[in-house]
């Protein structure tokens, strides 16, 4: 496949994407100060760091008494420790008293110690002698049933660390340090440019020869799984002056752009010329060997990552899966973890033979099963312009660059949806 | 563990959210109409059907000329079809001719075809010989390079079912139906109601034996996950009548409440207490056989259900995640998908042995470590008191109630956080 300039320019989607992350090394979003409540999702801009021990004072972590261990040292049920009762601790209230030896306060679960207890007694090894002395029928060791004063998180510690997608046990952890606000990355703002002479609003009659709009839908659901804010700019005739003013219009307040383009060659064309004359540095790749997804254009024009997508649904989606998301992901700072790397794939054994040719990465179509031996990945036939086909899908897989099909019973990753 | 009515009544979690949802089988939130852009995640209430064939028109899915397939038949490069070039077919305009026997009319991806058409030859297949005749040079099936009438969806076919969780593909799939507002299920507003003497504002300064609440922020994150929404009311002071006040109070505009309650028995008594009193059914269990989150208290109060949410944050996260996220899917009318079940869990192979007691189903909290040979999951040990572990965790993985313990090497299903 040659582009416009005459240039042979299919390159593995692998390729493509380092030429769009390398453009846009150094480009992030604008670190904002976010309320925790808020932030779910987002990507931590800066380390959070603690600036208390964590609890500040030893907590007991069950209801009994607070003791000094030693003086339980060897109790038994036969043979028990005699203590004398000292002061309750309450709930909420600092302990101000020092502990006499040979004696037990008892504490809630949560209960601050008082100096001199080092160990908490649980009720059930306790017995009551009389209003004011105590039978313990068990030792402890110290620091048994008590969490000390910063086990949990010390002065000076990295909570949160920059980078990070923020999850709901993280807030949590926030909140425990006092950190009601913490600095984040920006969502990236998406604009959603649709092209095409026969596309129309969805909310229209389409005349005959059109269709309505559903990829801007699609793309704007996908950009809003990632993390990012879409913006559907709307339709635009396939002609080059109302696209290029679109596109110029939305470098006014976008962070990335994406064009859903008409199907044709000719659209595409005129899409990768815009690119080319707005330029800095313009279009880095144009045809990618990728099924579907082959016609995928990417550029950076000053600065501003811009996706020429394909126009089959099917298309769209892998194109997004693999090229706009990491690239919001790059641009809000996020350092991949596994575990987020591994949320949305599930392996399954492939039901049937699966041919694909060898040098085009093949995505597939698959609907999940679950059956006695296991989880298994039914490829879905149809053509990629079919709509029904990705509201059955599960997800994809996909088959390498360098193979030539998928035997059944193959273990495959399955991308979900 | 016997509850304040002397019932012996620790049972198994299973039991539990079975009782649970037993008493809120017939508990939706309202059917609403919702903008497809704002769908999201949101459960769809009654099936979309399509009121119009798609596409409307065969449609070309290559650049190339529609033809009679019969025309072509049996074409070779040594012997080509010679067909005469009729009207050019535009985009998104209606071909409103005939094309006569023998005749090829030119048309891009998208095209509408002309009546008598069946088939579309690729550009790469042709040759002009001058500007009124053609010359094909393989022939193509009838159909071929063809998306028919009604192929994508038929009129009168369910797109999205009842029950589904909608993704974006299911956006993208309604805008091409022309729905652009579907019938989804209300999120359901889950009341956050802190209590606890020693609990203080997260954004306050702790004076000895208080600590900041952050229970509530996690629980409020992970309804956010769940698709509901989150209303944190407040700090409430471990008073018998301040709290049923808050809680009669939130029953008023909320579908469930969680009550995020101090660790201590005597706290779990008067939440259970504040139950059983309102009532209706009341409480349905107060104790589960569970590690960490044995304090769990579920209930159902006059058609809402209500949590006693443990006070340990790790045991929250659990308990949320056992209790409370499959309760608002019940809700929210979720008819549960396998690929929605599978998309937060990895299979991971446990690093090193972990006992458990028989007779309770224990979670354990782990990172996820990819090594050669393959993805180990890694226990973290820490109390459950601690933030600190939650932190660190990728997920946890539980250890079935007849088991005690899990071997090194064994794989475990390991649900991220």
């Amino acid at each position: 496949m040659k582009d416009m300039l005459g240039r042979e320019n299919v390159i593995t989607s692998d390729r493509a994407l380092n030429l769009l992350c390398g453009a846009l090394s150094k480009k992030r979003t604008a670190i904002t100060t976010e309320k925790i409540e808020n932030s779910l999702g987002m990507v931590c801009a800066e380390d959070v760091v603690s600036g208390d021990d964590l609890p500040a004072f030893a907590r007991s972590t069950v209801d009994g008494y607070a003791v000094r261990a030693g003086d339980a040292f060897g109790a038994t049920e036969t043979m028990p420790a005699y203590l004398n009762l000292s002061q309750e601790i309450f709930m909420g209230e600092e302990a101000v008293f020092i502990l006499p030896t040979h004696a037990a306060s008892k504490i809630p679960t949560g209960g601050m110690l008082p100096q001199g207890a080092d160990a908490v007694v649980m009720f059930e090894h306790v017995q009551a002698v009389d209003s004011t002395v105590i039978e313990v029928m068990k030792p402890v060791a110290p620091g048994e049933n008590v969490i000390q004063a910063g086990e949990d998180v010390q002065k000076g510690e990295v909570v949160l660390r920059k980078g990070r997608r923020v999850r709901s046990q993280d807030i949590g952890a926030c909140a425990g340090i006092g950190r009601v606000m913490i600095p984040v990355r920006a969502r990236p703002i998406v604009s959603i440019i649709s092209t095409g002479d026969e596309i129309i609003p969805a909310d229209e009659e389409p005349a005959r020869g059109r269709i309505r709009d559903s990829n801007s839908y699609l793309i704007a659901g996908m950009v809003s799984e990632a993390g990012g804010i879409p913006r559907r700019k709307g339709i635009f005739k396939d002609d080059y002056r109302t696209i290029r003013a679109a596109v110029e219009d939305a470098m006014k307040d976008s962070d990335a752009i994406a064009v859903s383009g008409g199907t044709s060659v000719g659209t595409k064309d005129m899409i990768a010329r815009i690119i080319v004359d707005i330029g800095d540095p313009g279009i880095l790749f144009h045809g990618v060997s990728l099924k579907p997804g082959k016609p995928m254009i990417g550029g950076v024009i000053q600065g501003i990552p811009i996706f020429g997508l394909p126009g089959h649904p099917a298309a769209v989606s892998i194109c997004i899966e693999i090229f706009i998301k990491p690239v919001l992901d790059l641009m809000s700072g996020l350092e991949e973890s596994l575990a987020h790397r591994l949320r949305g794939v599930v392996q399954a054994r492939l039901s049937r033979n699966v041919a694909s040719s060898q040098g085009r990465e093949e995505h597939i179509r698959v609907m999940l099963k679950e059956r006695e031996d296991g989880l298994w990945a039914v490829p879905i036939l149809g053509k990629s312009g079919l709509i029904r086909t990705l509201v059955k899908a599960d997800g994809t897989f996909s088959v390498p660059v360098n193979r030539n099909g998928v035997e059944m019973g193959e273990l495959v990753e399955v991308r979900l949806f």
